[in-house]
């Protein structure tokens, strides 16, 4: 029986590892890792036991910068975490924590991609340009090439220089955000689920090109449809009695105060509303059965990607102002804030 | 739009919960409830709102008065958990918590559950009774109409008196395993998950008698179904290679000796072996692609009831011993040993 383990380690740099875990002293590792890098986090495991290090893996999902395993950690008692493929999020961890970015090292025929996107783009001449953290290797090449084609391009630093130039995550658009009233299009060079954020708040064509799948794609139609999704959302939490309000307790994710200040909103608006604690928002155990509609406090891709498996409508606090009618649909499609109050942590 | 929740609260104690609070000290408090009670959890969340407290609800699952929400209780800064629905089974709890027996007060037609039950029972004389804990009001009801109808009925103390005499919970049926040899038959007032648990570690034949759906079923057939799906998974995983040991990160579940011991088992016997932290085993979040089996020293019942969601074998410690050839598959099935391993805590 064979199973798909990476072999090699080259997307990850092991003696920054090693040295990190000696300079916190760890002794028990906690390896935690996204779905599809399990294999590099067995991989790296095998590799740091073989340094005399007592290695464990977390076994649960990991969604994001935001999603670390403190609690399969503190439940263990490591002394370190080392967390796979993404950007730092959490400032302040309870455990050290090592964010380990990975970047895809193998060959990806960019004047092929780039070439694909080309039809997309025109007759747009100036470009933002964003890209997910496994393909920043390629930032330069993409922008040669671009140029070579008669396009300029430009892209932003983060605001506060938690982001590399360019790069986007999930719910953090502001790199290029920032660029958006000197470009006519955006070009994402990463999943779907990037281009589609990306694509809920801003006016401008949003094209995405994905180096894994080499699919190329104009994300403009499917945001419109995505948008009408969610209004009709709104519309249906109108009638909604009683609500749940989701507050994760992922450390990134975590928006207390938030979820406070969203439950006087809707009591002062005559609804009964109520703080629902919770690791995982997890539609099977979602108390449908009480609940009219919820609040999501945690990731707010939650509401916009997954919103098809809830069976009650689950809101942004952002599309709760607008069912409340303390903000405008119109205002807030397109726009920044879209997604602001999730970016906040308290 | 209606939902249900119940007007009152007849299966609580409201006024035991808001003492025990008070005598704690409790200014912040979370409930938590198993499916089924969520609508209950809602209702006693408004009576203690009612009466001062700082009350959320926790929106996860929860399995089992093992699975204590503490990680979102201290998340939240709770002062106390109110755990709805399972008898007391974590002895030290981090935080104040307060487990509420709920049972069911309605009328359940207790004759005719018996007599259903009869001809399943019949011709055996002696009957061993069982009981989950909603229906334990019934206990001395059903006990009366059995001797009625001509059977003598036993029961027994818990070991340690951490269940009610004839209680049974998922993975512990030691209050009535300790007649087995007086008795010829058991039944079992609960739900088809009781029957088959305890069906799973006795040669007796299990009836269950379930006053919820007045549904009657014999067990024998099923469990030898079940035992035949458990060993095929036994075989299976004799051919693996990299096995992960789960390591369950639930008060009730966490088993990390366990977990140890039966990595170095692995390990002696030739294969690779990782312990995988988690807090709810998730079928969706398991690196399936790295893992070609997993040994479960959770919750027994996930082996045993959930194993076609799993794309990989995932036996339990007994079953590993099994499949190590370190025991024998005939002593084990109808044994006590079946679920013994899970039933401590280190």
């Amino acid at each position: 029986m064979t199973v798909d383990v990476p072999k090699e380690l080259p997307m990850v740099k092991l003696e920054y590892v090693v040295a990190e875990l000696e300079r916190v002293k760890a002794k028990k590792v906690l390896v935690q890792a996204p779905q599809g890098l399990k294999g590099v986090a067995l991989q790296l495991s095998e590799e740091l036991s073989r340094r005399g290090f007592d290695v464990m893996i977390s076994g649960g999902p990991c969604w994001g910068g935001c999603d670390l395993a403190l609690n399969e950690a503190a439940a263990v008692s490591a002394d370190a975490i080392v967390h796979l493929g993404h950007t730092k999020f959490v400032k302040q961890s309870t455990i050290p924590t090592i964010y380990l970015e990975c970047r895809y090292e193998h060959n990806v025929d960019v004047e092929q991609l780039v070439m694909k996107s080309v039809h997309l783009l025109r007759p747009a001449k100036k470009i933002g340009l964003g890209m997910t953290l496994q393909w920043l290797n390629l930032l330069e090449r993409v922008k040669q090439t671009l140029e070579n084609h008669g396009f300029s391009v430009l892209y932003g630093q983060h605001e506060n220089g938690r982001l590399y130039p360019s790069q986007v995550i999930g719910c953090d658009y502001t790199t290029i955000k920032s660029v958006e009233s000197k470009v006519e299009k955006f070009l994402i060079v990463g999943s779907f689920f990037h281009g589609l954020g990306l694509s809920m708040i801003t006016d401008r064509c949003v094209v995405v090109a994905d180096p894994e799948t080499m699919h190329v794609e104009d994300m403009t139609q499917i945001t419109r449809k995505v948008l009408m999704q969610r209004y009709a959302q709104i519309c249906a939490f109108r009638n909604s009695r009683r609500v749940g309000v989701i507050l994760c307790t992922k450390p990134g994710q975590k928006r207390e105060g938030l979820a406070a200040s969203i439950v006087s909103a809707l009591r002062k608006a005559g609804k009964d509303a109520y703080v629902l604690v919770l690791n995982e928002v997890d539609e099977r155990f979602l108390p449908d059965e009480v609940f009219d509609a919820y609040v999501n406090t945690a990731c707010p891709r939650i509401s916009i990607d997954d919103h098809a498996k809830f069976k009650k409508p689950i809101l942004l606090p952002s599309e709760l102002m607008v069912a409340l009618n303390l903000s405008s649909w119109e205002e807030l499609i397109y726009s920044y804030e879209y997604f602001r109050w999730c970016m906040r942590n308290d």
